[in-house]
């Protein structure tokens, strides 16, 4: 019985059809059906059949000698789906706590690179805090200053995966090795697990001349593709599907196999032997409003009074808010506060010239952002406010530091 | 020269290709590129030469006589750029004051149905507050209580559209006719403008037997066809495309053309001859908050102390946020406050039961709100503190009222 096999199961006068999953009882049989509930069955009074083998197979065997031939590649760790399993008492995933047991279930990566593990974390990604991003951050750093590490992997939960990637975009400046998301949304105790190829095929890209801060995640609902995407120009679009992480704004920089091809779509820094540099201080007076009718503007008086330096706005469109914000917007931007527009349209650009409405911020003094993506313009005021003088602000976050304003536009990512 | 044509312009060395647009000025011929800029050159100077017709034509001749054999249908006004033209002095669209002036532009309309226009508002949809819902569902209301009316079609800028129609899904019940919410990406004196054909779209489907609120805009940036989609079940998903109003964790309800060939694609409410009901108060006690890496729990105690009645957070994920969030969460339960769980991961569903996370917000009282839009959970509750005692919210948020919960799943709304 191989995990992950889709199989037919009679059990009295019942047929399930589903796939295999590893249960923690030896006497159960623990079938997820399509329906994505798990089901568990008395293993003596089922008849099994099996339908087709997994497409990704996960065998038990484990080395762990060093290959010279191979490169080396560190997984840092923080947590997350993709190192948790069902907990079968409660029902919920928790987190595994040491990444080699994540290893132990994913033996093929051996064959890919010598795996250096380091723990740092062991949270779900909705818990990390901005203190969190500078220990990452510092961590990365570190292995990516090693001249014999070819590039780095960071396991990280998916709810704020794409957070984490951006506010890396920005830490490491003059990065010239690959920085690598990788997330799991099924536990990999779970059939349908993904993270193992997610891993894999990180691990390639890990190898790979993108010396950028980018994401490897599902790029279908099938085991055969990753998307490479800019840490800093993708979202988890989806709460449970395997392919959630799609490019905005952007298209993708690749697409990789778990078998080591690499298909590229668009433009990407370069590999280089260049010393990169940690800038990994992030400010918590920053603030991310989404704008909606019924808003109360005195959100702003708020800010203000905690001594916040900047907001990003989440506005409508091409980046409106009720025009009866401009007074409090106009006295906080008068007090020396930053204030940015990005849409909450998730696709496009905001552009204060097509209506009167974004003119008047506009000529307010609110910044328009164009293309970046709310929680990018959120991460790098942050980090901009970590690291330079206040009266950088407004420049720095025009200058695309990190590929987070599109060169060109990409009408195309945007479909029904 | 046809407005709406493709033309190829020679002018001194130069070659401009793009779509010809009405010009304020006599003198001018204005094109619009494929850039998305005008410009704009010296008719006398000019070798113009026709590449192709438009697809959607504009004639400029206009009946008003009533038509017996045709079905009544009152449209009323609310602004927007369904509703507004360039100002050609500052380049700003700006709104046509009278709806009488958009008939006139599109004079096919007349042979569709008998048009009453009423305009109730003339404002940039950024600029509407939640009184602005009560006075369009007031106005809604009694064109539906007239015997004569077929159904009644909202003009509507585009930036909130989602919102008004989604408070109109409550503020109007045991709704019998259609209502049906129309708007423009582009402005009506525009080659691309497209509120013409939504308009026409609009038309066939007040007159058709889907009794709810749908949005009726381009379904592709082509002028071939609309979505029709529930107005509780739709966000603007670009900030310029002209189909940018896209199903979310649903199918449209149907498909129109501007033939009239209706295409239903899902369930719906049948027309009946039943009265509507007007419950149209919206309480302004309530907030929407988006999740955020970084964060400050403060927030909670802030909209406590301004006495909020309730909160809907757009959290990560399957519906998380800092568990250090959970003291003050809980808190403001104890104090009466109603907390909502929606994701912005856009698509799929919320669910307390997968983490440890989920669980422990759900056990301290926090109420999952499954698949149902955040902007749209945000409105169901203001409108029920509006018009329900309060003991009465949590119930009322977890029925099912107007369709804003799916009743199966709808994996692929959500596509690359």
């Amino acid at each position: 019985m191989e995990y992950g096999s889709k199989v037919s199961i009679d059990y009295e006068s019942n047929k399930f059809i589903g796939t295999l999953i590893e249960s923690s009882d030896s006497k159960i049989i623990l079938l997820k059906l399509d329906s994505g509930y798990n089901i568990g069955l008395p293993k003596n009074k089922c008849k099994l059949k099996i339908i087709s083998k997994p497409k990704f197979s996960i065998n038990k065997t484990t080395s762990t000698e060093s290959n010279k031939s191979l490169p080396n590649i560190t997984i840092i760790s923080t947590g997350g789906t993709i190192a948790s399993e069902v907990d079968y008492k409660t029902g919920a995933v928790t987190p595994i706590t040491k990444p080699s047991k994540l290893l132990q279930k994913l033996p093929e990566i051996r064959k890919i690179a010598n795996i250096n593990t380091i723990q740092i974390l062991t949270k779900f990604s909705e818990n990390l805090s901005i203190e969190d991003w500078e220990i990452i951050s510092e961590s990365v750093y570190k292995e990516l200053c090693k001249e014999n590490i070819r590039g780095v992997i960071v396991t990280h939960g998916t709810d704020t995966l794409h957070y984490s990637s951006a506010a890396l975009s920005f830490s490491l400046q003059k990065l010239g090795k690959p920085v690598v998301f990788v997330g799991g949304q099924r536990s990999s105790d779970r059939g349908s697990f993904d993270g193992g190829m997610n891993l894999i095929c990180g691990l390639h890209i890990a190898n790979s001349d993108i010396a950028e801060v980018v994401t490897v995640m599902h790029g279908s609902s099938e085991d055969n593709f990753c998307l490479v995407n800019r840490g800093n120009k993708v979202k988890k679009m989806h709460t449970t599907r395997r392919d959630s992480f799609r490019p905005i704004n952007s298209v993708p920089i690749a697409k990789v196999y778990p078998n080591g091809k690499i298909e590229k779509h668009s433009k990407h820094v370069l590999r280089h032997s260049n010393e990169p540099m940690l800038l990994n201080k992030f400010s918590d007076k920053v603030a991310l409003i989404k704008y909606y009718p019924g808003m109360n503007s005195d959100i702003f008086n708020y800010y203000s009074s905690k001594k916040y330096k900047g907001i990003i706005i989440e506005g409508t469109g091409l980046g409106h808010v009720n025009s009866n914000f401009i007074d409090e917007i106009t006295k906080l931007i008068k007090e020396g506060m930053f204030i940015g527009m990005t849409s909450q349209a998730n696709y496009g650009s905001v552009n204060p010239y097509v209506y009167s409405s974004g003119r008047t911020l506009f000529n307010h003094g609110v910044t328009y952002l164009e293309d970046i993506l709310p929680e990018t313009a959120y991460i790098k005021l942050s980090w901009i406010l970590g690291n330079f003088p206040e009266s950088d602000i407004k420049q720095k976050m025009k200058d695309n530091i990190s590929g987070e304003y599109s060169e060109t536009s990409h009408p195309n990512d945007f479909l029904y």
